[in-house]
């Protein structure tokens, strides 16, 4: 007889399930199906007899996530994928780690506002408005400071001492997105055509292939 | 001349603005006008051209809050009243303290839900779902564990240890509002008729003037 | 051959589906499919070729609910469980019976604004406003008054006369859900702990065991 | 001295003030301001601090309406504009009065689902979904019978009994909207031209005139 | 071995997945799933790793569409149903051709506003307000004109020219529905009962039935 | 006596209006004040009696616009503050020009998922998926050819022919915003620190500083 498991799994052969938006749940809670990865975003929730209180908890946002790389930054997400019982709720968490200097490079929240505060550090956090103006906007947080990031803009952090640096963040959806200028722009997969980035940038093509070879 | 502070006293005089829904903001950002206090919740927000960086700016979520008191716990709001630039953002956060074996006493939030994540302490959570089932579902959180409480069901939290306790909170409401259940049952201004609480509560109503009296 | 019960069998044994939200249906309607009682806020929907009249129909509303209880009333809801055809538009209705003197307790609405008019009777009717006012809003409703209790505030009903009173109320969700406190304080299961309910009612724990024993 | 009324006159004299939209307030209530008759989907407010229990309320719903006219029915409705209470909270309720075989005409509501209770009588109802199947949907409801019109199709109602028949129905916006087919058609201001309800309803333009004069 | 498509067969015998609500994706895209054509508004959508380029496109509507009928008029629709690419996404388009002194006759969507450009030709256009007003307002439409139909208000456009004319819409939903009052009062399967559109239109019920024979 | 203007101004000297959120307007419409440059997505509107059809009008979309420019293309903005009767509808549209070989650079519509159409020419149309992936999907669209850039995400298109190309989109908002990325990630106001765009781009801030050169 055909498994339950081999009926989910044809039926996530092809398709996932959407979730169509984040405010306004219609029940006390749907806690997304853990065993089905494709389900992210998932309207399929467990039978409510079957949820647990671990359903709601996610463990080890104490632990410093790993700022061994480029930008010297990591960001340890707490969305739906991480935290089932988020589903429908229309807000996530994350911890920002920053290596001594490190930055949290220009990035987008494509679905989500982010109020970030430091626990630890001094940050250099900045947004720009968008066209025509293209206002930055910055300021230095200490320990203890809240910042707001509006939805879809362009933002950044930057670790301003010698020592590691930490923040919390709360977002506006169950899955923000997160868009990576340089990595979106210069390291898609495959890459945006050269001539493009190249008049987009007003540089010679050549640079945007040295570019495009790092990401 | 008439000035503007006196125009816009007699608008305030017997109107406030009120904010209808949280998600899709329409412009980068709508700052909350600082100066009028009752608009907390406002659609009049500040000339673009003269928000600033600490529109969008809170200090101070480092304090520990003042934890004297009957429950022994605070929480140090930081939402639109607090952080103007949060305004049509759908998001807010929050400071708790816990003094020794302190409670964050069973409560709602009416318009967001909550994810939390211990900073500091071990803390017993947990709310409680709707009719008729009534299910109690808790966790006892250590230090980075996250835990999400639903839109508008009653939660509370307990500092587990004899030493202070913190957590911090996102909640996906710019104006998540709280009902503190024995404050809004037991004193409200003025008092719900006794008979209505003892025959709700199903004790006699001595018994609910007395609980009255100390609210 | 596997029958199509089996299938959904299996794929409800252990999951439901979420619903989104209220607003903006996608289609003419939704019907839910009233086979799978799980389903109960699901968006699958029936096959549209199958949709009958019935399925926008509930019949009985006229007649009075039970209420030989403790509390002297009762409701009948008519919501998307009862109701299939109100699937994805945000709407649902109730009949509140009232025995002689009966109460319909302190309850919240986690989802939902309520607006009630009086069919029979004299009622008086309130709500408490959320943290710090926690103001009573009360007025005496004869027939034929309308009234509003907000979204997520806590609100209650009492008859103040000898014979029996009816009310028919609109709320604007689906599965507007309900939160009678004192189940969900003194009621929940299992219950809260004593310790934590005697800090926030201020009472001694002895008194609460005694509530929590009778519900 | 400039007064108060004259400002908020002169404001008025160009502008009114909208609401975006029905879900999720941001506030625990937003009573509309009930001197701007303008206003009345406003997001303009009363002071909280001078908000009263009779803003939430509406007498009258228990009179029977004027059904002497062409179609011998009346509606009363309950919406933001007789209840400003109502503001910001997504639903309204109205009373449906019908003389001995009155009808209420086929009409649609453009922003609010509605669900119907029969309180007295017996009722032909049905409602016409969109294109391209153009389906009628009817049913005839008896004394407590519930029935939904979903948001947006053509609808309508029958009394069915050579009495008195009426209803209260629930509707899925503070302000739904009424757009009775018949008279937006061939009664708006000025008229629609001839030739095109000639061909829209293929008839001889001397006929649509016939039936422009009567509205 | 039960196929996948006779498991999706089944399911799809008796249910169709409803789409909650139009804004806030949850997701970069989720394209519907393009074999299964019940589920027009669906939230099952293509595993992402599916997804190609051909996905988020529709080929032809620089094609006229076929104007010999009795209106003179042809909408061709790019909905989630032709371009399933726009699932979850609030937008739609449309190419509406005129022959000759064609219009477009009175109808609604109950679902989204409409924003027209006239690419070529002159177009009458109009829509008619709510009750009580019933206000019509028109406008001569030259090519490069823009104009917009508010959401579920009665609309209409006709062509002034003796050459063809046509237009592109966008419209705020992935599925705005399309109610054309003329089929859907006169041309209802089954009909609306003559007495009542008798009333209501306020003609004689032999006119009624000859209209309706038309549909 | 204090002119009406002079209100208006003092209260727009220090304020803006806010408009909460697109989707399901209260109102039939509400016309946004054209008088009122700085309330572009105001949810103040003109009285209903005042308003006129030219509202609802804007004139010109069939004007090419101007592509000298140093990408060759050119957006024609009909927007909320092109056209004021689109305020509260959650759609906009555009036309976009392009010059021989011209492109639309890498952008993002922070609020709306953009629905295109080729009118003339032939254009590379291209999106990149949010991370982990940055998947790149592109097509070549041909003269008819309908195209969807799903809200949020980076895109950008590409005229490539040797004469002029044009298209007109619909967006899902009244005021999707354009984030130019070139232009806010090196043309910023003031610029974003050199070091940082130098780690994030992983190029030598002397590169960084050449590229802000030109912005």
């Amino acid at each position: 007889m055909m498994s339950r498991f081999l009926i989910l799994s044809l039926l996530l052969a092809t398709c996932a399930i959407a979730f169509a938006s984040d405010p306004s749940p219609l029940q006390d809670f749907c806690v997304a199906d853990p065993k089905n990865s494709v389900l992210v975003n998932g309207v399929v929730c467990k039978d409510p007899k079957l949820v647990k209180a671990d359903d709601f908890l996610f463990r080890g946002l104490n632990m410093m996530g790993n700022t061994s790389n480029d930008v010297g930054s990591n960001v340890t997400p707490v969305t739906v994928a991480e935290l089932p019982g988020l589903n429908t709720f229309g807000i996530s968490m994350a911890r920002i780690d920053f290596a001594p200097m490190g930055i949290n490079p220009p990035h987008t929240h494509p679905r989500a506002t982010e109020i970030l505060t430091v626990i630890e550090g001094r940050i250099l956090v900045g947004f720009v408005t968008s066209n025509p103006e293209n206002r930055l906007i910055t300021k230095i947080l200490e320990k203890g400071d809240v910042f707001v990031f509006p939805q879809g803009l362009i933002h950044f952090q930057k670790n301003l001492e010698n020592k590691y640096a930490v923040a919390i963040a709360g977002l506006s959806s169950q899955n923000p997105g997160v868009i990576t200028i340089a990595n979106a722009v210069f390291g898609s997969n495959p890459d945006i055509p050269g001539d493009i980035l190249a008049k987009a940038f007003q540089v010679d093509v050549k640079f945007v292939y040295q570019i495009q070879s790092k990401f």
